[in-house]
């Protein structure tokens, strides 16, 4: 293998993961999934991006294992399996540090635990009732006023709204 | 801006994060400044990357304010700022995913804190003293018979001893 192009002589968990979920826009699809957005149409439109990335990403997710394609009244979907799940982790840390180091400084979403209403810290600790609350039972908020709302494709308008993540998510209008 | 070129019409934090730590081999430059690997030679030994690449993924983190640029005996070395330090949480999740979901499973690097011994959990918390480490006090081992043995260049060879995360790791004549 060529210098550069691979890093299978890393032998490292982190090099691994990053086979899988290094590319670029792949952890945005995952994120989009999280939000519940399940539909081709509705993560193109959401995205920004071609077609032709954005039907590569999704084959090398569900290929290896992260995404599950289903058929829903005649269009695919697409889910997390407990393997997709499982990055939650990473990606509230991505998003954390993004936040603090990448922007402005500023809270751009919260998330919130379903079950008792606290706000999860930067491990993803609920500090009202002190479990991790597992993606399912988390509610994401987007702060008022936030760069979040600059968007207003028919997911990005749905997603102003407080909504449980994996929960699908239902476009709306302009 | 081009349709998937880039992210800057996403108004998220993980976007904002991956502008500047997702393009290839960043995340493991970042790896190794936590390992204590602070000089251009033996990040290139180490990462089997070319010197362009390493070039610019080192300008990049420097720009970004994830890594400082010092002058050492003549030879530059490049240190993790907070900011850098602060990504921490972000890649030992990383790390913790990628040896559930990447690999075969098995651990190949364990984290324990050096003030108590505690090997940290999946949240980077310490199970003995119930406190969160932050890499400076976590020691990093090599799990044995793991696949992180197989390399034997002098930074891989210096890594096979436990090692304190962040302090400079003296490369090993194989």
């Amino acid at each position: 293998m060529a210098l550069g192009t691979g890093y299978a002589q890393q032998n490292c968990s982190i090099a691994r993961a990053l086979e899988i979920v290094g590319e670029r826009w792949t952890m945005l699809v995952l994120r989009d999934c999280f939000y519940g957005v399940r539909r081709f149409s509705d993560l193109l439109g959401h995205l920004d991006i071609s077609r032709a990335v954005l039907t590569e990403r999704l084959a090398s997710l569900t290929d290896a294992g992260l995404l599950e394609r289903r058929s829903a009244g005649g269009h695919p979907e697409y889910l997390l399996t407990a393997a997709g799940i499982a990055f939650w982790p990473t990606l509230y840390s991505l998003s954390r540090w993004g936040e603090r180091y990448a922007g402005d400084g500023g809270r751009t979403r919260t998330f919130s635990h379903a079950g008792c209403g606290g706000e999860v810290d930067d491990l993803g600790q609920c500090p009202v009732c002190g479990t991790t609350p597992g993606p399912a039972d988390l509610i994401v908020t987007l702060v008022e006023g936030s760069s979040g709302h600059r968007r207003s494709d028919p997911v990005s308008l749905a997603l102003r709204r407080p909504h449980r993540l994996l929960q699908p998510v239902t476009p709306v209008a302009g």
